[in-house]
């Protein structure tokens, strides 16, 4: 596959309010976007360094991916996210080189995103997420 | 501070040659360097994604800080470094907004790198890198 860049960091934080503070006072950086994701279960906010986002995401239910991550783990980098020209064969390709695939066809993710990821046991336990700006 | 871009990103794996071997097969990318840090007690190998490396990290002694990261959580995201322009002042600048310091002054990292980090406690459970290109 052809990965462009990374597209963004997912952090996930107990409390996006204190966290949006911290992104903006300590690394001068600017919150561009807040939005929620129902569908994930997490309220989300965006920040730009360079070519990459970094997407801080909160919980709105413990049940939530994110909230049982922040269960098990606590707070930090929840998923990394590959920028790539096709999603459908990225897929098809990482699917045939072995990797398991948590997200068998895109969906719909923030920011306007088509989103698939990839099942950490297959990636040396990093969450990796294939996305495509959505047309 | 004023951040250009995301450096890099460290990922802690079990056994390198495996994570290379995934890194190169399943997402096409080319390790550019393998390298040995003796005072952090890793063997690194190197991959770029548009402007932001991947750095995987082997621990080569179970008391290293690599080491103790697996032990504890498992294989995954390590830290996220930030390229800086001014290393010491931006140093200075975290230290002033309530971020706690792990390196109070810059010391030299792999890849040519001055590098200084910053307490999880203080960025939401997040281990953050500041460095520069050395001189």
């Amino acid at each position: 596959m052809k990965l462009s860049h990374i597209e963004h960091i997912g952090i996930a934080v107990s409390n996006l309010e204190n966290a949006i503070k911290l992104y903006e006072t300590a690394f001068g950086l600017e919150c561009y976007k807040i939005e929620e994701v129902a569908e994930q279960k997490v309220r989300t906010a965006f920040f730009m360094i360079g070519q990459t986002k970094i997407e801080l995401l909160e919980s709105t239910d413990p049940e939530g991916p994110v909230g049982k991550f922040i269960e098990k783990r606590g707070e930090g980098v929840h998923h990394i996210a590959f920028a790539v020209e096709d999603i459908n064969g990225s897929l098809s390709e990482a699917e045939k080189s072995g990797i398991k695939l948590l997200d068998s066809k895109p969906r719909k993710g923030a920011d306007g995103l088509d989103i698939a990821f990839l099942h950490p046991k297959s990636t040396s336990g990093v969450l990796i997420e294939l996305c495509k700006k959505g047309s």
